[in-house]
């Protein structure tokens, strides 16, 4: 922390900050300009900048360090690849997860499950527990879902990922899910995060509509510092004030996470545009610009989704994207299976 | 749901329309006119526009009917008033919670709740679960704060107010807690809505940072559609591109919320700032607005607050806000205890 | 500029920062602590930070002093006032300014400046150039609307407040206006403000849409340093995520911005909210938050209005809002004539 | 427009609707269902939606055509091309315009230009004329600085490209400039795109910074309605929430332009940016995502830069992002010089 005191601070003004930074256990820089003194305070504990900035005499505080510290590049600079099965995310190869919204029949996801698997794809998603918006909105099928996702799964040597919504759902989705997925709402659901924090399962971490980026990583840091270090973190769209799309996907996100932190960075083009026919544009530029990977909505029939329909694509675009990501990613020199 | 067809959609394009909106039980009103076919669909089945957005020929879907009913002032013109106790919430009078930001000991608890309980406070606030951005920050006493919190309340014939975060901790609020509140990080956890639902409480719930007035009020809609009605809506803050203030507190959201709906709504301008200097004109500005109550952080002794103490207001900053509350009130006829 | 160095920095590295801090004209000051080199630079001339963050060991790169210094309050601690004839703009009056978005006829601007001035109204708006969205909308009178302006401000023993747009328009604006308004879209159309910067007439500058706090008071410096001290600053929306309301009016703004700044700030409910039952509360809000003053559009007959009949009061809610105003401004001791 | 009634609205307030909008020229579509009348009004004047909100019985009024004619995609549905000399924009292939942002001397607009021009580059960008957010930040050279970019330009059999700040350098520009830039902070600047619009030469209009895409439209047909077709958008990035970026570079706009309007549209990742390190992963997204175009700064000695040296690359890291463009353009059949 560094606090810069007002040109005409007093000595006594400097000295109360002073003494109170070493009674919070700080040791003290003090430099001391022609214009202005600055306070350099390092210590461990985490203090409340605004504490200070309300003291008298004092001009500004900036807080130094991130407050993350496992999630950070610092601590890992190499990059953090996840390996399950024979899938790695982190890697040099662009890991594309694909599935319907939602689990609706058997028949649904088997058949879209053929589908991808077929195009490369060995990431199986589909949800069971949906958070709606509306209560009057179909809220998914529950367990049974979560089994029909993973027989489609194992028929075509696939993993599976799909949301967890609360830490009772943990037994459960132990049985049937490779990837325990926390949903954008949940990002700050911080007893979620502790409860996730002590599996040995991957999670992949959606950054939520109002959070910057450090809020993200943080919450990747209650994830790590509870003991689980698999963590991806997922692009999928911010709140700003154009309303054409849903959400505004922050495709900057991703090179900037990839510098600040070690962990896998992948993008939702799906819920991030909330639009069809804005997923393969999008979707090609999140793996322009680096990502490790994309979840993408695939639907056999898409105008009989019970949900999100609008957004998935249909299997031949999501073949036809397939093929244009192929031809993008050895532009950074990554590959698409 | 009302459908605008392209200036030149063909006639085939129209049937395949309504023949879907038949298919999904809506009746349908075809006006055309000169320049293009407005098609109005009428039925209670929840639909997703998006859908129809993507079919040929399609210019435009509108939504019409507002996706919350019993939170919508038309379903209860006169405005709802929750009273617990000798409080009235969504009366004439406006409503001063007070307190802590966190419980920190019995001290502290009982000599906050003694200076403000003088002033005329009569619901004591102060968290015992902190949902903290950082997992290395302090996160509250757990149920021996609730405790202290209950007591020190009871010594002033006050009613509490305290964070609940996970639907496990049900049984332990029920036995301290009069209004339960939901955090802004919460307010779409909608498992925990559901099961806050089945309770016979006042719930106050926080509108997220990212949440739209339609949101928030949906949110209310689960608390509501699964039996509890006594919800009070409470305004804290919206992230905005502005970073001088943590939050910015939409005080529009205040009338705009009260025409919408006949819930009670309040304003935390402590939340909504982040800062101690800015609190007395936004809870000043909250009254002029006409929020049917206040939601205020007060502290003995902020300097050593374990949580947030830039944000708390020392007891005669409290004081004297009181009295100019009490004197904008009547601008408005209404009145502060 | 502070300049914080990574944990690691090598001393080479500490070397060529300060190098080129110097080179820069820069003075320095090193405080090396156990984790972290600290760089703080003093200087006059401004430096770009960025440029530093990208240099090699640099963790990050903090400005310290406020860009803008003749707009801060440490320039002029207590407090601007603009006198213009009997009005008093920064005093311990709230001044209300009041009128027609824009002048449409005679009879119109006649009739609602006699209206106004009648219920305590010293400062007459009316626009006569008006930015609009759409090449298709309304346009404004041009000078024959500011002439109808004057005439109706002289009949009532009022000032005049109007929307310049660009600097061909001053000597025009000379003759006929009192307070030249910058408007929202123009707050950094900086060849406008150098030329206002001549002027010895009041200019209130409107904050734009997307401008934070600090670039609005860049603006402000903008027409002060080219020697035009009597600037106004008015908040009047900013964008958000939220569509209810037009815009979202940052009442917060007001007290910091009279933090920051010695300078006058008013508010505009009108084009803040977009609705005319916005208005009211947000118009209270505004001063129990301490604005200087207000712009409030009224027109006797708003749905017959050219433009922005939909946010403009009738005379007969203006007069019920002049009431309420009265009647709070005593609580943070100001008077509302 | 549409409006639809409250459920419950009488037939003397459904009358009184009817007759406004009579009155107004629009020409009525009734359509009365179980629960509520919709109200179709087709006519050409444009109508402000919140006065009939506002009216008794209305519960939403919808506004049915996008208000932009000229710039919509119904209106060219094939695509415009600008062609200029040898160069086509809008085209097949992506025109990659670069240069410094700032011209600073001969010697530095000559060595960029030939620099970028043996790369391909066809379009030189320079300011003379700078739009700075400080009154005490470098203002740009000028006249001088325009005479240096056409030589540079012409000595290479390049295009140039500048950024225009008001009416009264029109002649000026026209001596120099081939594309005229209208700079993000004058995106409304109404006067001078009314001006630009008399000209026979291709406007660059960049997206301002809490601009809509249908607001951006709108600043487009303000040229277009004037009688320039040959309008470029650019895309350079939203304010948003998150602040490690400058702005939020918004890459979904690029896909959602193309598909609203047949104008062509490029992006600028310097600006959208601000960080030189962010440039090549957000230039590779917008060509990813259809981008016509791109905007990119380039600087021999960007430490030495006058002017946003921070986000300007490097001769060499130019090259290598030429490269890479040229390897991703082919996957949706387009192609880089």
């Amino acid at each position: 922390m560094i606090i810069v005191m007002e040109e005409n601070a007093s000595e006594p003004q400097i000295r109360t900050v002073t003494e109170r930074l070493i009674e919070l256990g700080f040791d003290i820089h003090r430099s001391t300009g022609e214009r202005y003194t600055i306070l350099g305070a390092v210590g461990s504990r985490p203090a409340d900048e605004r504490d200070f900035e309300l003291m008298e005499g004092v001009h500004e505080v900036i807080r130094v360090s991130a407050p993350y510290k496992l999630a950070s590049r610092a601590f890992h600079p190499e990059g953090t690849r996840i390996k399950i099965r024979d899938v790695e995310i982190g890697g040099d190869n662009v890991v594309v997860m694909a599935g319907p919204c939602t689990v609706e029949s058997k028949e649904q996801v088997e058949t879209v499950a053929a589908e991808v698997s077929k195009l490369g794809v060995k990431v199986l998603r589909g949800g069971a527990f949906k958070p709606r918006t509306s209560p009057y909105s179909f809220q998914g099928l529950g367990e049974p879902g979560l089994k029909l996702l993973r027989e489609a799964a194992d028929r075509n040597g696939m993993l599976t990922i799909s949301e967890i919504m609360e830490s009772s759902q943990i037994p459960m989705f132990l049985k049937y899910v490779d990837i325990l997925q926390v949903g954008a709402r949940n990002m700050q659901n911080f007893n979620l995060l502790r409860d996730l924090a002590k599996l040995a399962k991957p999670i992949l971490l959606k950054r939520g509509p109002a959070a910057t980026i450090e809020e993200t990583l943080l919450s990747a840091e209650y994830l790590m510092a509870g003991g689980n270090h698999q963590v991806i973190i997922c692009e999928r769209g911010i709140k700003t004030f154009e309303t054409y799309t849903r959400n505004t996907l922050d495709i900057s996100a991703i090179p900037v996470i990839k510098k600040l932190s070690h962990l896998p960075v992948v993008a939702d083009p799906s819920h991030g545009t909330g639009r069809r026919d804005k997923v393969p544009p999008m979707a090609r530029a999140a793996v322009a610009a680096g990502a490790d990977g994309l979840l993408i909505e695939v639907h056999n029939c898409p105008e009989k989704a019970l949900c999100d329909g609008a957004q998935s694509l249909l299997p031949e675009q999501f073949s036809r994207l397939m093929g244009q990501l192929r031809m993008i990613a050895p532009a950074i020199e990554r590959t698409v299976d």
